[in-house]
């Protein structure tokens, strides 16, 4: 998001905050963000925090919380976290236990009215990565009735998904020329956010068999989605059903037929490439879904979501194209 | 295999045979088969094969079959092409068209009555990489009734499985730091091969979706299989089922609890590492199973299945611990 | 070089001209250029090219000198290729063969008294990725005689400076996991061009031992150089070297005292990263310097040059925070 | 090491010890070492490692000199750690601080005589993976006065040199994609121990710059060395030597003209791959040596001299061939 930042007209980067870090320069921390390298990191509490026109949050779940109820209420206040994103405080206590705070708008404009509730927000709850990918792959399917609400996810994530928080197993000796899974069996915490999305498209229950594996690669997702097909659903029917979901998005691609998505293609963009395939023998639709997990999938879509809360042209400093190959 | 060839005890390559490369060294072609450099490679017509005691063939589909005709019977014919893996003449001709040539003993040990079949045969049909792996991953649950045979599979492949033939997705800058899926829709050839094993495990039909992904990585596929659970399926049952089905097998290990399959941790070796879950809220059995697709998906496997055949113990010169990290 | 201009605010990409490719859509061949996908690729004869403000040309040696012939004197020619980046003929009949068609202004604005010849230009010569990297690494204390004439360098690139011709050696099967090194003993034609900045800097002849490696990676060069230190030079006086020459450039960035470039951070962006040390017991100076082959190794050097040719900032449309990690 | 055990016929893994891992299973802490994964790490005090024939000593510097003073005579103690490799007391005391412990016989068979020193040893130093290659590279240059013993050494190399600790800038996410320098300007603590090995090839002081490089690749080390040519040096002269000193070595491999080294060709192996050019215009002898930094450059090195101390074939239980591609 810093550097994307960098690159926007009308927003600018006046401030760094966190706790342990507090006092250090951005540019020891990170050290390609070179115009902010001087930037020294402040502390985050919410005494911090004020003073801004809007404020974003990337913290372990209940944190965002906390900070946002001593925030202005005029502040634009835009949460990559888990806090506000679920709808259901049965569903928050059991993935992320205790109380929940609440939801706020959510951060996805690509749905069906969301974008007319993100104009003039305050409050923004950014939607995880993979969730973001794996609603956009299957909403327009489900909504148009063309899939039995009983989905499976194989999502390939690249590393920067764990942060920067150094454990033996994200090493890069270990995850170079080696793929695994892990939370697996339903237990990923992205995995009641995707259930609440589809649902909401489907308008119905859904159930979501989701594993996440981890690749070699630095950033980027890709969400292999399939659902069993309903009666009379072809493979015209369902490009049909994405071209008009997706047609005048400026983020949101259905690639030509034939192209299948890479996560090279949008790299540090804020572009989801889509696929689809009608396979008769299993009688299933499969979506891919290509994303940056660190673009679409967090910073980009908080500056897209930002643009849209402040009256910004929607796409203002995000870009298109990925840096490929 | 070439490298494996170099530790065994009782095989030795005593020639190489190619037709765009004959009259080459093996050094310029491969230059790591330092023992080898000097090897000049030969035609490969049936003629320059006749006088060995073990054949490897690895051809398009359609060659092995002409050239395995004209080899003596007593010969030994390992076939890692997909000539002879199909027993169904309809589906031989709906997914690679013409005449089929028959099916010879399936190189899966590790599978029901195989192991017996093998011993002594002369003509052995090497089973795919993707197959090897799904079919090791799920036969036991649908042998068990565990799950619904509604297979989906999204399997992640390293790149050597699509041989040495330059084609510009296949280059470097392409591959590393994306991930794609291909063939998507169930139109891959090692589709049916997963099916007829399959069913053969579950003694009934069986659908399954695949979808075959590319990610940054040399060797290794990562199959992540899913299927219903059929009711009262629980955890236990599903460890029991898998832990009696390997408990014996060299080559095949369930993991322990909480331990995920890496590709790494397989790399080089003819190990198949697996792990399991089961998702209650999606009703899913998660399989997930790690190989070297070169290794106990091709190269590793021609050489079990020749030592079986030949009498020699079946671990003999097969490596069990990966070159990880 | 096209995704920079789809984010350019003066430039826009008009046309695209190939032979090989001529009549395919630009989205079948670069399918990450979704703002580009339905643009035909048209022939690329001159006629062709005449009618834009500026042609940019990246061809192989000897063909671009051609078409830039029969292109008007007031089109802005950008030339990535070789062919007017030597000054001397005689260089040029070593290393290409055949008549030189003579030099055009150098696209280095960094190096001294060259920004003035770029601005206004019609012709321009984009320097070769290597030779940006290490002019740029060890001009500095050639100008300032802290080093002796004798250089020796190491580069690491990434795959992508070799292009998209698919060769067998540089399949990602073939790269990933492994580095080799390449036009060892002097025989890269990069080498002339390096000697030839380096020459100009030192004000006397310099030698130039460069071994250009590949490693698995597909953006980026690190370039290793070294010279023997003359005496009394320490590490005070090549620092302040440095930050006299870089202290106002845009893109060209000497760290903070303990940091040292990494190829990440200036990927996609036109950086270039330095930093050196003085290593008394072997006696000599080592900078190294990371850039982005494809941005400010080859298409944002291009348009930083075509904005100074045009009298544009010439920082616009160009980003200088690499997509990082 | 403990891979290469698990196919050694005459060394059996009998026990391993550690402090901070003691009691776990090292299943647990290596999950790739199937056939150890119940063995339970033990504490790594002398009294705890007597009773074995061999001892394998794998510690930060100054802590393997204490517990081989504790170890009997008779048991084979290799140390790949660095406390016995350096001769001099003074270079100790400069890059590792405090009191020298003394040096043993130094292991690497192939320079001039050592061979002879490692049968029957008892106590036996294993190289640094960066001596190792480099020392291999250009001592038979310098023994034959073909070059002046002026050194430049830039060595890329994987991650795995790091060892196990997570440290941030060793994470994937960050050296994936990524190449970057550290230890520059002749600071790294390998320098002493090139230096020591190849004055004593050249019969006279020797400088070294050693740059090392880190490449997105878990294992490997390609190591460019250079050094100026003595008058009448030519490359035929440089290839005889090179002929004359590897002729007969078993893992040291000068690859045939026209190839150069690969990490994937020495994956796994205990291998050395070599070639070398001569550079007329910058007056330079260029080596590049390509070894696996865990098998020949530590643990395939220890068998290896394990193997000569034991009266065993050298080459026993250590592969030749690397897991290419």
């Amino acid at each position: 998001m810093c550097r994307l930042l960098a690159g926007h007209p009308n927003l600018r980067l006046a401030g760094v905050h966190a706790n342990s870090s507090a006092g250090r320069r951005l540019g020891e921390l990170q050290p390609h963000l070179l115009p902010y390298a001087d930037l020294e990191v402040q502390p985050s509490d919410a005494a911090a925090l004020s003073g801004y026109d809007v404020v974003v949050l990337a913290l372990p779940h209940g944190e965002s919380a906390a900070i946002a109820a001593q925030l202005s209420d005029d502040t634009l206040v835009v949460d990559c976290g888990a806090d506000h994103r679920l709808n259901d405080p049965a569903a928050w206590a059991r993935w992320y236990g205790g109380e929940h705070a609440g939801s706020w708008p959510y951060g996805l404009p690509e749905l069906p009215g969301q974008r007319e509730q993100l104009a003039g927000a305050r409050r923004i709850a950014v939607p995880g990565c993979y969730p973001t990918s794996v609603t956009l792959a299957l909403a327009p399917a489900l909504a148009a009735g063309l899939v039995e609400p009983d989905v499976v996810v194989v999502a390939a994530s690249g590393t920067s998904g764990a942060g920067k928080s150094a454990k033996p197993h994200l090493l890069g000796s270990e995850v170079m020329g080696s793929v695994s899974a892990y939370g697996v069996g339903g237990v990923h915490r992205h995995t009641p956010e995707m259930v609440q999305n589809l649902a909401q498209a489907a308008g119905r229950e859904v159930t979501v068999s989701f594993t996440p594996t981890l690749v070699p690669m630095s950033r980027g997702i890709l969400a292999t989605c399939s659902a069993p097909l309903t009666a009379g659903t072809d493979a015209a029917a369902a490009r049909a059903a994405y071209e008009k979901a997706y047609g005048d998005e400026p983020f949101v691609h259905l690639l030509p037929e034939g192209q299948w998505p890479t996560t090279a293609q949008v790299l540090g963009a804020n572009t989801v490439a889509l696929q689809l395939a009608v396979d008769p023998d299993a009688g299933r639709l499969v979506v891919v879904a290509a994303v940056d997990n660190l673009t679409k999938g967090t910073g980009g879509a908080a500056i897209q979501c930002a643009n849209l809360a402040l009256g910004l042209p929607e796409t203002t400093g995000l870009p298109v194209v990925g840096v490929a190959p």
